[in-house]
């Protein structure tokens, strides 16, 4: 509550529209001490900035991230903790929209653009800020991603990294797996073979006006047992929440997800073994999460996009004014938004695992019990 | 926050063990004068009730619920509202556990049975009421289907209504989808002739003391325009994490889900032309929401509920003492827990709309813009 | 959120009329392996009954607390623990109302008895159940002291005490303060040369069928520095709204509060030397809270209780029917709420410091940095 | 929850310390439709400003505020609303802070001034931004009155006033209260007579360099019944929290306060009677608020300040090194911080009232039963 934060002891409340003076995000909860400057924040917004690649909207946005408070520097924290470090204060940041490109928008301002939130919003609140999808905009995903550069802080030792595994019908090859690849190519493939796929496969839908969807799996390595809680503050919930939040997101799954469905009991339950640090498993249908509760293994889930609405074949619509008409969606267009939004992804998990971090740590002073002992590590 | 809690204006917390006296929940800030009595939420009790077919846990629990507050009756509410009324105040309402067999734990007892919650919850809290699965047992569903008997209440006029699709590796056929069959199997199966498969597949399962999943999907008809917000109160992420909430949940979708990965933006945009009351759709790949916000149209979603891990071939885990065993778990446990969890589906995506519609209502004063119009309706 | 709920880690939910079946609360967030028995709740419960002198409700209730959730007792957790304890589930308390009176209440169930919440109650929800106060009566405290019962667990080492300092306008002489005292007479006094003084003035009221009303002063010892948190999360606004939300609380202050506006900066600042354990403050002007946060010193709240609104003189007043009646209220009531509502002010001011240490250990980690030390411990 | 969000449905999270680039605040949960410009905020501002009186601190802050999001206009909402209007997405405001005057803070980079927050925010962060307060600063307040500006739109026909009613041992005289003569003098006094009085006594602490406390009287005209809630969501406790979460409050009383420790019942209790718009009171020694709910009559809060710890005389105290020290408080301070917190209290009063229309709103569809009738108007 209310409807732009997200989070209970991290808390991030977000605000902004796409062609307003700017947008960004407070982050409220953070503790004290944690080295961070805007390079640490700017250098994750950079990973999601458009107009990297052919296939991602063209729009330029230097995306420079300021903050306007929250963090502290003098000499006594340059000796202590080696810089600027954050106070427990509210840290506010705020990304400038500089790139407003001047545009008429008589053809969309009165109308609902099919697949768009543009009826609902009319329909809700009667008037909207109709440029660039005002708050609906994909901009606003940089104030998650700001945000998510401070939660890694929070979670140090937590790794948080995600991948895209399928563009419209092409899937990655598993077995293929390497997390280096992702970075070799400007799809976050780990399967380096699906890359000429994928891309015959854009270049396709980019001339054909047309977009398509796709699916990001990430996953938090180095989660303890222990975070989250049963039932109604589940971890998965949390992410399941946190993932759905991020526009063009219509499905999440943990773990096995949907797959398991189709399992015996015998081939879902992920068997275990002692090893020197604790419970082993030797699968990870659960993706790390058992009861709401982290495992200890890496919680892995996957999101699917939908492809976005804004393209150049005439669709079937309606006005505000309740005329029928034909739409065409012009102006700068991502033909496939979920290569963009796995540095959103692995943002909102690092949010949901910070804010689950410091709840777990605030019930139960943090660390976990382990097997064959009855104190608390 | 914290835990147990559900909801915002519509507020749901709920406590219980499945061996402890009783479970409950506490349903506050429902709205006043709405007519309710203890059976209103019986008949939604006793869909989910154990003990009603072959495939379900033989435990026998009337689960018999108390209204214990938040309702009052006298001559003038029978005269004004033709009955017994909320007040406004919490509705408490309480079942007893009558059917706690007394039964010997001791080989569980401090056993991390594979695929269940036990060892996060000892990592987390270091004890655990292992009796029957404690809290986490699927007897603490009861507690949902109550409250989602009152939230039907508060949304009257919006239909919530659920089926299996798929047991296993067996999907309905959906061309023969008829609600009314819903009613007419033990699987709430809208396929007739899904039926036979379905129980040849679930008796091939019990016979061999394994589990299956199965997915459920649940439709909201009715839900008018504007319900939920953008990004971070999105009506599709609070039904994620409600749904995701629910135990043995590993993935949620909305509308096209999944599928909407490999779709073009063309077949996943849903056209619009205007009805008499508003826009009309013509497809609904959206699921009924977009931008976060109800369209009018159903609301879609479909939830994987992995196969119990609770099955009679042994396994191979470790203990609280951090040996490692095998073990095998006896007792009485639904071969899919998925068929009983349709009512519990229904009763989470009442208590996301009830609190949806509260929350609406409060921020815009309720109803919404029309095509044509300026004025709220 | 909603309206019956208080706390963010350490959260109680209420429920309850008078005249129900029962009530109680749900304590969610609390931690694990805190020992936990109905009795150490009933003691609690027992100081704010009923029935208990000449001058509070001959109301007779054993006031007998249930835990229905959320503690385990088997033998390792009498070996570990010594005994039942929590597990970190909801702890579910419920007190059964007994003696329900049976009683004509034609009078005043369609009158707005003046001082009461009768008409807002009437205006607000157009229902009320106005048996015995419904839910706005003094019963709804048992469930506070209940919480405050398990908070105390939780803040182990924190001493919180409560006294009566003023009854109508006579004030106790501070320089006599004794704590010790306020178990000896049953008006919670720590100056036993006021006692008779009072005893005259509450039998005058008695006598005259009205009421009187009551400051309480509470203060919590060994609270360490750094709980609470500055501005909107301060432990000062915190508790002002724990206590202010008991019933027939009209004002709240801290430390010299409204005295402190007559003050001048060198009268008011408390100022400091060095102990061995951290800082030494020199008077506790602040109440312990600066900030809003804890200094180290004694946390001291003062609250002022209004009179009754039930006496038997006749009162103006208008009816459900809009009618101008006059009202005598009838029935079993105290001349001076204040006396009992001692437990429940160090109950609520328990919950306070609960929630406010749990919070803090979540976003710091626990613990306080001390002077000469850049470490925190 | 976290640490600086207020309210539930009317959200507002601030942010920002004295020193950094800008401080600012969210409001979240905003209704649409509502005519807003940055004029409308500014016009509140500039009535807290520094720099305004002999007896503020001459701190020269501009304190323009900016809207950065959540407003919009264009033709339509000219032609339909008259302007730019909320959009009821979250409203960021936003307040450079340009006159950071360079300055040694040297002498008290380490040290705990007696009276401030200088310990307990090192105690629990272990580092803070000491320059001018930081985020202790009263330079926060400013993001308050924004977000009262805001508020007040919401509440439109509810009037939210303040007054001074005492400065130091100087309380006004009841009976000359004229609203009128509080926009006549620069101490917001009601009583023209004690003007010269508090000019006298302000001059004397001045020339001191002293400080002395305040105590600020607000109320809210033309709230309708029932607003707030029974018990945990009080409108008193809400109200109570709300001001004391202003810096420098050590009290808050609702009505006749703590005066009401000394009346009997009879005297307490308002007497109603039947007026054409609903219920008449004859008196208002509950300050509007009964059992947590409006009542119709004007809502009254009085606030006591304590004097600033800022003062010129050497005090006793410690430093983070744990050494004793004598500290002097040089720089720009206010002799009475209660004068200019009149407009904050205001805001803040605004605030909360703002919430508990919409939540009551949201909960029961908004309006009031009214005496004689069965409907909700």
């Amino acid at each position: 509550m209310s409807h732009n934060s997200f989070g209970h002891l991290f808390r991030v409340t977000t605000w902004g529209e796409s062609h307003g003076p700017a947008l960004g995000c407070v982050v409220d909860g953070c503790p004290p001490g944690l080295k961070l400057t805007a390079e640490d924040i700017q250098v994750w917004l950079d990973k999601r900035r458009p107009g990297q690649g052919k296939f991602v909207t063209q729009r330029q946005e230097p995306d420079a991230v300021r903050i306007l408070s929250g963090v502290f520097e003098d000499d006594r924290t340059r000796e202590q903790f080696g810089g600027q470090v954050t106070t427990g204060t509210p840290i506010s940041l705020m990304i400038e929209n500089v790139d407003q490109r001047s545009k008429d928008y008589s053809e969309i301002a009165r109308a609902f653009r099919p697949g768009h939130a543009d009826w609902p919003y009319f329909a809700k609140y009667g008037v909207r800020d109709y440029r660039g999808g005002g708050r609906a905009s994909a901009r606003e995903t940089a104030a998650r991603v700001a945000a998510g550069a401070v939660a890694r802080k929070v979670i140090e030792g937590v790794t948080v990294r995600g991948a895209l595994v399928q563009i419209g019908p092409h899937k990655i090859d598993r077995s293929r797996w390497d997390w280096d690849e992702t970075t070799n190519n400007p799809y976050w493939s780990p399967d380096a073979r699906i890359v000429p796929v994928w891309e015959e496969h854009l270049e396709k839908i980019r001339k054909a006006g047309s977009s398509t969807g796709a699916v990001v799996e990430v996953e938090a390595v180095g989660v303890p047992a222990g975070w989250g809680a049963p039932l109604y503050g589940k971890l998965d919930a949390e992410l399941a929440a946190a993932l759905m939040s991020i526009n063009a997101v219509k499905g999440v799954e943990i773990g096995a997800g949907f797959e398991s469905a189709e399992l015996t009991g015998e081939e879902n339950a992920d068997q275990i073994r002692m090893g020197n640090d604790g419970p082993i498993f030797l699968s990870n249908k659960a993706g790390g999460v058992l009861g709401g509760m982290s495992s200890g293994q890496p919680v892995v889930a996957r999101v699917a996009f939908k492809p976005t609405s804004s393209i150049l074949t005439p669709r079937e619509t309606v006005n505000e004014d309740g005329q029928e008409i034909e739409l065409r969606t012009k102006g700068r267009h991502d033909p496939c938004v979920g290569i963009r939004a796995v540095p959103v992804v692995e943002a909102m998990t690092a949010c949901v695992l910070a804010d689950a971090f410091l709840r777990h740590r605030g019930q139960t002073g943090g660390g976990a019990f382990r097997p064959g002992s009855s104190e608390r590590a």
